[in-house]
């Protein structure tokens, strides 16, 4: 199959109203087959035209970002009590979850549950203390992909973004970028996928994601990680020019 | 990560008003963590409940099926041309595409054009010729799996099904039941994916491709293909029991 090339734009498409050579660039395409591979690591350079079996063809605007959210909040210190996937905190403080939308409420208790991902965050940031290894405990259920994905949770946290499980939608973390206390309404802003640089996708997959996103009046945010601290951002999403 | 194994059930949850043991068995529960995979061989046994990092429960029914249509067509024979991925039909008989819904019209012109997997099952049939190798141009592309595709799309026509590319939602084929000749309009039942019996699911993929099939209306199948003519058609829904 066709490996997508860097540096090669098909077309430029100018804003209207503007034309070369001064005109201002609103899609650099780049036109590929449905059967064609997009290497996660060229993702967000271009806009993908990609061409179906039927001819028709579907526009993805992939653009490389800096997200930022509005919520820094450190809970206070607190110990909890590690279970197989999941970690306990008896009767926290309430900002707990109500500012820092830590965890969930276990029903009809005081007491709140932190997946794995949340508590091994908080016991970086000296917060938390536990009777046991978080971390290794998320090794032993997904390997490096606990590494990936904390370090994602972590880059999103420091960047005032609040990130929840996206396991409903098929994503790593649903983010919310803004909430209305006074309504304690969130406004779910990003999909995040953590995906390994050296990922291949095919475009079917890109078109899932995207499409499955726009269905839910979200925006699928790629975190491409090569296992440094340096995460890429890349937002893709369905275009008509 | 943790392996489904089929013979294990962790709860038999009955009809309403009926009870063990002679109660009418609606759902074999087997509960699984998010992190946990699902290898495409077992799929169809059972209803999977999965608790996610929050400790939410979804749960997905699984089942075998034998997918039926009510629409055998077949056009009559016609010779095309064979550009690079696709293929074309200059003045086909308007049943072509009217009564079989084979191809897309090319705007502004009568000529019609053809998915290879489409043009391939035509030459199988005997119903089109064409001046080169439809199989060699479409293994060239996307190798064993147009082979794969192509078996996937006989076996659905041939159980009177009509499968048109699923791109736009990131699957194989969106195949349609039936469909109203007077108002025109096709009813799509199925968005159908194509998966080697090898191949192991992770709980974040499968709820991804079943929440992009609710979102749209359609139903998530799995054509499960291990090389044989023997398709497992598996349909995997969301339930609340």
């Amino acid at each position: 199959s066709n490996n997508l090339s860097s540096s090669n734009i098909d077309f430029t498409v100018y804003e209207r109203g503007t034309k070369p050579p001064d005109g201002v660039v609103k899609y650099e395409l780049r036109v590929i087959g449905e059967r064609s591979t997009i290497p996660a690591d060229q993702l967000g350079e271009h806009t993908l035209a990609i061409v179906d079996e039927e001819g028709e063809l579907t526009y993805f605007n992939t653009t490389e970002i800096e997200p930022n959210g509005k919520k820094q909040f450190f809970p206070p210190p607190s110990q909890g009590i590690l279970l197989t996937d999941t970690v306990l905190l008896k009767n926290p403080n309430s900002t707990f979850h109500k500012e820092g939308f830590f965890g969930q409420h276990i029903p009809n208790t005081p007491h709140i549950q932190l997946s794995l991902v949340e508590a091994a965050y908080l016991c970086n940031c000296g917060l938390l203390s536990i009777n046991g290894n978080v971390l290794h405990q998320g090794r032993k259920t997904e390997g490096d992909l606990f590494d990936h994905r904390l370090s994602v949770y972590t880059v999103l946290r420091k960047r005032g973004l609040i990130p929840k499980t996206g396991f409903k939608f098929g994503f790593d973390f649903r983010v919310y970028q803004d909430f209305n206390t006074t309504e304690n309404v969130l406004h779910s802003e990003y999909l995040v996928k953590v995906i390994k640089s050296e990922h291949v996708f095919s475009t079917k997959e890109l078109s899932l994601n995207v499409r499955l996103a726009v269905g839910v009046r979200k925006r699928t945010l790629f975190a491409i990680v090569d296992g440094s601290s340096n995460i890429r951002w890349v937002l893709v999403e369905r275009v008509t020019p």
